[in-house]
């Protein structure tokens, strides 16, 4: 059975932040990946907002953190999913698709999977007008027409994000209210540059080179409507990856993301979280960097204090 | 007197990373500097552990998140210090060297500063052989022995970028081993130019229109020498930049760090404090960047419920 001192699960920014520090602190660090190494930046068409970076595709960042990883001698293991943890005192006992691994320090930085709403054209205009996140691609419609499809809090948040930088907003929502907090769907009611369609539901997103309409149909009713559109933000939910870590008693909330620190340490000695399986508040590229640095550098405080 | 949704305090990369999300969502933004922008990693020679670059000198890094900011539309005031922060209900004002401002959000990215070792000649000699930065002057001292105090990343960092450039380069730490990354201890230890002196200290510096001569103490066996130089780099950590915070009531920690939580939030409602001048436990470009992304998006949140 192989032992390291550092087994990281997940190779997206918080995972290769956390290997790159790891690995400098003299570790010796596994990073496992169930996909391939890159993580959720890799899909994003344009990035512009991660510092250093004026403007640069997600893939190329990603592929960028890969290789600054292995240059400092990570080992990197693609398309090798972790199916359980188990403890034998201060050691953690991680079970893969492939093997079975002794580590000092479990590091999840498994992200999290946005909620697809699985219409015809949604896959084909991803990045082309369909996105997932309002921070990241909202500047890029500016003063263009978008819609949003939710009616919860991450719905409104990015609505009225949205009102802020685009022409005009359409909230598509397939119930007849939503599901947010009060304060937030006063916010959003009270923008004049935003509009609600209720008990609606998408059907089909199409487009040439970008979006360009979107076939609508009334719940209720029963009508069906085209609508002109340049981009179209769904935000029916994100789920934290952390169901392993869960099953091995690590604390979530109740959306199950895992509860951490200023230190990114969970409930459980040795075992670390960071990015975005974590509650910390915010889910961007710099902020996950900046948990997985924290992450490794407190995993080498705690070695230290084990030897 | 001029307005604004957020203003910053300090142009390194917390400020600046600040900068960059504040303005993206679409708030009036000002950061100020009572230097130049960039703050300390500008002083660096080389930063490869910032995710993304395999290696970049630290002012070409620190230039780009300049540029960035100012093209997405933050106002970057240089060379102008705050120098008190009042309240008016919700409303900050903020009084700088130039002028009086009104604030929506205040965010301290401060930073902090290099300690002295506070013996005789320090002040008389600094920028005639006593430095705290070896990129700044590391290059007038090319052939010549120079010596850095300290035993933590900054001293070893230093050492090796002096390595190169100098003769021989001696370190002097006061302890018996470093307190640096394993890494930079091995790559320092393995240059046939720089040797450590260990469990020792600087009690006096003296020369003439230049550093010349170090009194040295050994801290165990009490025997006391001189040593013959031509610079000293001293590098013995740092004091956070918090003077005003702690005198507008922000809530420091003993060593005088700003208090923050997972939301970069403050004991006062609206303050926000990101980066080195905070008690996060890690100080290093990638979590300030973390922080000052997070304390910008917060503001927002902040600024949406004030509405």
């Amino acid at each position: 059975m192989e032992s390291w001192d550092v087994i990281v699960v997940g190779a997206g920014s918080a995972g290769l932040a956390t290997g790159i520090y790891a690995v400098r602190s003299g570790l010796k660090t596994l990073v496992l990946d169930e996909k391939l190494a890159g993580g959720n930046i890799s899909d994003a068409p344009r990035v512009e907002n991660y510092p250093g970076f004026a403007e640069i595709n997600g893939r190329d960042l990603s592929e960028k953190m890969v290789s600054q990883c292995k240059g400092f001698g990570v080992v990197l293991h693609e398309l090798e999913s972790v199916v359980g943890l188990t403890f034998e005192g201060d050691t953690k006992i991680v079970t893969t698709s492939d093997a079975v691994y002794r580590g000092k320090v479990v590091i999840f930085a498994t992200g999290s999977h946005h909620k697809f709403i699985g219409v015809k054209g949604e896959a084909e205009f991803r990045g082309r007008g369909v996105s997932y996140c309002g921070v990241c691609d909202g500047p890029f419609f500016k003063g263009k027409n978008v819609v949003v499809v939710g009616g919860g809090n991450s719905a409104c948040a990015t609505s009225l994000y949205l009102s802020g930088l685009t022409n005009n907003v359409t909230i598509i929502h397939r119930r007849g209210a939503f599901r947010a907090e009060h304060r937030l769907v006063l916010d959003v009611t009270s923008k004049a540059n935003v509009n609600v369609l209720w008990n609606t539901e998408v059907e089909e997103i199409k487009g040439d080179r970008q979006v360009r309409l979107l076939s609508l149909k009334n719940n209720v009713t029963g009508e069906k409507t085209e609508f002109a559109v340049d981009a179209i933000f769904v935000q029916v939910g994100e789920v934290p990856n952390s169901a392993v870590a869960k099953l091995s008693g690590i604390e979530t909330d109740v959306a199950g993301y895992i509860k951490i620190n200023l230190k990114q340490e969970t409930n459980i000695s040795g075992i670390y979280a960071a990015g975005d399986v974590t509650t910390h508040p915010v889910k961007q590229v710099g902020t996950a960097v900046g948990q997985g640095i924290t992450a490794a550098l407190e995993a080498y405080n705690y070695l230290s204090q084990l030897r």
